[in-house]
């Protein structure tokens, strides 16, 4: 099978463990993620930022196709147990093609919003063992046992534990995807990093850890490696800065954080919106969700859902769902960061609170102090597996930040960027009234 | 404001004219777009195609900004009447932007399969004239009249021919976009083309007429500007080629007009599936439809339908819904082209129809005759201002066709790309059937 | 090995039959390869253009390593005689990385110029087979009777008979490289085609030839393979419309006729310009030169002579190098095409002497009638295993002009562009005289 | 004018004050800026790197064009003294086309092997300034007094200040192309920054100095511009880490200071290696060089002597210059570095000239410790209006290395490479030498 792809061209999945890939996509929960946004209401802000999830999950087996060619040019080290064959390949691209199934509409946006959500990556491995999923069957008929190893690769518990945090760790084919297509699809270049040189400066090193264990680790070589996963690092931070935590996006995620508090209340009141997805309505009154009825949950039901909405009788509903609709997003404006100027956020959103209240607004539903953080390249201090580690000719390896210059000085820092998000109509008063805080 | 975009970069509507653009932004029939895909049901076969309308129509309007700048610089032979002030500006650019407003769900497909469907260029013009629109109001209120002169650029009446012919012509802002957008999106390179030097190509000439009429037109300058105009139309020809004719994609087109035949018999049947859209409900009776019953319409509408369809009593109706939603397409194969062929052809559709009965399947709905055609380069052969022109150092202006060897090679050719589509479950007994017709 | 490429990316030649890349980077001829600019006097034209023989030749076995691994993955159906080993591969990758080993001064110009110029194909041969080049040794030393089978590669008598094709074909690793690359350098897009495609609609296909032989083709598979074929001819047609035959570069082509011209009269005169290289004063003589003073020639010490011989004593001879130094080209003028204009263009050069001639300058050094001509894609008629054939399931190979419609179009075709080359100082007189002859 | 550039794709210059650049194209020392080499020796290391200075020359001054449309949309606020006209514009332009204009052969490589070489800034200023050069007339031609404006411009003391500082320094036209052009030259991704974005991110603020003085200056525009201007110098210093000071690129120019050393030693003891260039002579002895001879000095000269010295009679330059034409570059070892390491670091070089002694080289000539020094990001302490300013709403405008967060992190850091230098031939004896000093 080869399909094109905008960001990594030609896709090709054509040996024996590919077949996993052509198999899955036959799978209906497969193909549910066509219809999930990658980066939720994002296209709000930047217009081309319309993919999937679906041609992310491609693009995450793909490179993993890539990294499984590099690991089989530099595995003559390890011994055989470590070593690849036909079962643990299609178990890593299954893995990788999979490792969203479990998203809920808007992706990230869906968990976050709602309070008691369950995380994706549950829902996603209670997909892949469900009996009655195609998905589950498709697995299983490729190979007895596909559906137990590809949970165990996804949840850390494989045998080759280099797969694993290949799958999900500080460098793994699920960021070498997305950085690069979010990057594509918004048109930030930021985003791009050297993807052939990263996966050529790969090798495996032996790694000695706390209490005298060794184990062989997925390493970045040498000096020649450094370049790229600085670049890599610094393209991430970039993504965060630019684009995830972009003032306009985070408007609209808490224009639908106001909606869902709305829909649960008319639940919990038993005045519900109509159409109400199953899964919407266990969510709001705090019960679990059946996996058929989360499954039948993505952005066509869900925005459907706005667009009816919109002409509900509840005021406060029809008009979040009409400003999502329509794009008439809040407004935001910065709050000074650190520790030394939480009184003064505090005090912020005291008074737009008050604002909301004057104007007959809800201040739990319209107004919002929103702080997300960014850490641009975290490191553990313990000597454990995960993380990265350098190898260098004649010298035992080395944790990342310990070698690189760059991300040694940004090694586990922190950045904060607190704002205030509140409704249009009562900008100006919220800036008249905050003003003097503002620095 | 300022955008990014996956294709042109930065993209930027800075200027007083460029306020239109922002104004619409806020309309309501222009948000809609973002709910129509440019594509169709393309991204079943490029997973990397899911960009919508709304993209397209800012880069489309992007494309008029460059546009209209290589204008300026070039004008300075015209006579006043047909030089640019900043009225021309903003129509141009208003009309570009909104040019494919009327479009419903996934573009094309539903006036291609609906058999009466009104065209979307209609449409447009309808939702632009209508009064209670978003659009009409902004319009307006930028300046009066602005809608009727968006309406006659729209429709080849306004006095600057050339702007018209900008919008809506062989080498038009919208082809400049969407060959540009679709190749990038599909990751199919060969649609690519130099935009930056066809634009540089650009210059005006006077044109002698049929009838001993003169009209200044915007043609493509001496030499330099072949290559360019000669990559756009071949890039435009291998899109047919690669996308738009894809036989996969036209087996999900298939698809669908299988779904809409079937929809509107149990509609005349008064056997309506649920939920059905009103203005689906009046193709399917052959009634006009209002306006704002129409803009309800869009991906996420007729999509959801889809989805609930799926489990709707009609059995025809709940498996094609089925087998578009997960991806199971009918088989295609070639047919032989040609007039005298044509026997062959009709030949084969019969007997793919007696195989489809004997598996009680429906021949109208499961089996189809496609004969996309392909028309590489088209000239007309009178001396009118339509089409292009070459400006040659010393001597008068020529047709295009005239000047370029490969343009004159393909010159008003067509290629016709017959081919069978039916149900795989029958895969094997068509090709049986129809085998010894295959050449 | 690693390398990075502004055309191909990361260019990796890490095998064992790639190690004789490395061997061959440390040979002397190898490295004379970087003062030959692939492209003449082109970076007159196009700035960028300034690109050596050196980087093509990486290019041409970096494509090769591609090839390799695409004939890796189809050659299952062919005969073991056919099947690369460590041998095959070696000797491909060296005949890739040497095929343009015995190219002189400013590339193909050297030989264009001098009218009875070796062939630089026959020097290629001649420096593989001298054994005291590092060339010779260095191959012999990598694996015994390695310059036999390279030169067997390189002049068709190689056993496996599709790899000498892909040296030197229709579609062949240096056309590859030079498309991309000389496409790249120059900024004109038109050269670009997909080559990751073209790689992956490769196949094998037995094809059927004249007097009942048969013979395995590297052949293009069915439909998906003529978007990226029909492009990559498309692609050398642009770029010898818009690069090789570029008037300017053609005039600059002209001066250093004219001073080469003007050489061999000085030498054959003794009155030798200082300083003079022994091949070039060989040449001039109609003597043949041994091979180690023709490596002694390359760009740095040609244009060293240019530079010197800007002073030398021979007023001809020094203008035409001042002008060449200074860039102060030669002026050209389109005449008309085609057998029916043949009379026009003998008329016009015979007024352009007379122009000529009446300010003191000698037409056959000061005038020039060039016609480049083009053939975008030639098919033999014969049943030979040259040239492209098509693979259709079910069906017999076809040759690709055949199956191709936009090919098919241009089969055998060829374009002339007749332009007439003479000094600025004149250019007004000469257009006066010729002007009646243009149209 | 119109070209083509492999970096910024279509380059004009078609405008009124852009006809200074078609002017300086045919001056003779613009042309021979053809013949320098943007990166000396950098294609040794990196084949695809052979771009000229000439090349650079025009992208600077492409940048230049941009960045004057930037300002004259950005330059309302200004007093009319600051405002551009056609003259600054022309001089703006004639400025960046000719900033490297007095670069000696293989560019900095040059000024830097010469111990106390003049400085190329001086070259260009003696260059435009002496009456008898083209470029001199030329200038003087377009505008009176263009010399001494051009002048002013290039050395500080321009009345329209922001000017000189887009020519020369923390932000300006010359890195502008060159961190592009390298990059995509050398293959190397990470030089590649948004210079779009960084554009449009320009404003001009009014900046409160020291001693009470304001003054305008070209500044980031709020937080929008910090991601551009922040990639911007990580691109720089990727492109030092990773190109600049690559080990082989200072290995060959290791190489290069030892053939100058030992030809200036051949020259004062009257031992003159043929041929030699004037200027070469003269620096030898430390006299000063006419313009005309230094002028002549190109890598084509400088290359045409390499290659006659290497059959000279003096054995150590004839080893040393064929070391440098067959590529056998001397190794190089990374020490240890920072203060504490400083006696580590002498003690190797010590041993190191040992072995050299021990084999019969010259310590002074074959043994070099090289220390590069890459510094991230420098902003100075003072208020004056060099470096970098951003402006933010609401506040004055803040030094660039206090808003942002990355480049707060590596302000004024300073990253030392120490390597020793040495000849392959010793290799094993001076590693084992030094081994112990390594770590």
């Amino acid at each position: 099978m080869i399909l094109r792809d905008p960001v990594h061209g030609l896709v090709a999945f054509e040996g024996i463990s590919e077949r996993v890939i052509g198999g899955l996509l036959r799978a209906r929960e497969v193909q549910r993620m066509r219809r999930i946004s990658q980066l939720g209401m994002t296209s709000l802000v930047f217009p081309g930022a319309e993919h999937s999830r679906f041609a992310h999950a491609l693009g995450a087996a793909h490179v993993m196709v890539r990294l499984l060619a590099r690991i089989q040019q530099i595995q003559f080290d390890l011994p055989d147990t470590l070593r690849l064959d036909e079962q643990s390949r299609a178990d890593a691209l299954g893995a990788a093609f999979l490792h969203d199934l479990g998203h809920g509409p808007f992706s990230h946006l869906f968990e976050e919003v709602l309070p008691d959500a369950r995380r994706h990556e549950d829902w996603t491995l209670q997909i892949i063992n469900e009996p009655s999923t195609d998905v589950h069957k498709v697995l299983n008929n490729i190979a007895a046992g596909s559906t137990d190893r590809v949970t165990k690769l996804l949840s850390r518990q494989y045998p080759v534990a280099y797969l694993s945090r290949a799958i999900d760790g500080s460098l793994d084919v699920d960021r070498c995807d997305y950085l690069l297509r979010d990057s594509h699809m918004t048109g930030v270049s930021y985003g791009v990093y050297d993807l052939d040189w990263l996966l050529q400066a790969l090798a495996f090193g032996l790694v000695s850890l706390d209490e005298g264990k060794q184990e062989w680790v997925l390493a970045i070589e040498g000096r020649k490696g450094l370049p790229p996963v600085e670049s890599f690092f610094l393209a991430r931070q970039f993504m965060y800065q630019q684009v995830y935590h972009h003032k306009a996006t985070r408007a609209a995620e808490a224009l639908i954080r106001g909606i869902f508090i709305r829909v649960a209340e008319l639940v919990r009141d038993g005045a519900l919106p109509q159409p109400i997805p199953h899964a919407i309505r266990a969510a709001a009154l705090g019960e679990p969700a059946p996996v058929f009825d989360y499954l039948e949950l993505d952005d066509v039901r869900l925005m459907n859902c706005f667009l009816s909405w919109e002409t509900c009788k509840d005021k406060v509903l029809s008009d979040l769902s009409r400003s999502l609709i329509n794009r008439h997003l809040p407004k935001t404006i910065p709050l000074p960061s650190g520790p030394h100027a939480e009184a003064k956020r505090r005090e912020a959103l005291c008074r737009a609170h008050e604002v909301a209240l004057k104007h007959g607004l809800r201040p739990d539903i319209h107004i919002r102090l929103d702080t997300p953080v960014e850490e641009p390249y975290t490191e553990v201090a313990d000597r454990s597996a995960e993380g990265l580690w350098v190898l260098l000719s004649h010298q035992t390896p080395r944790r990342l930040g310990e070698v690189s210059f760059l991300l040694g000085e940004l090694r586990n820092k922190r950045i904060e960027r607190p704002r205030l998000i509140f409704p249009e109509s009562i900008r100006d008063e919220v800036i008249l009234a905050i003003g003097g805080l503002l620095e």
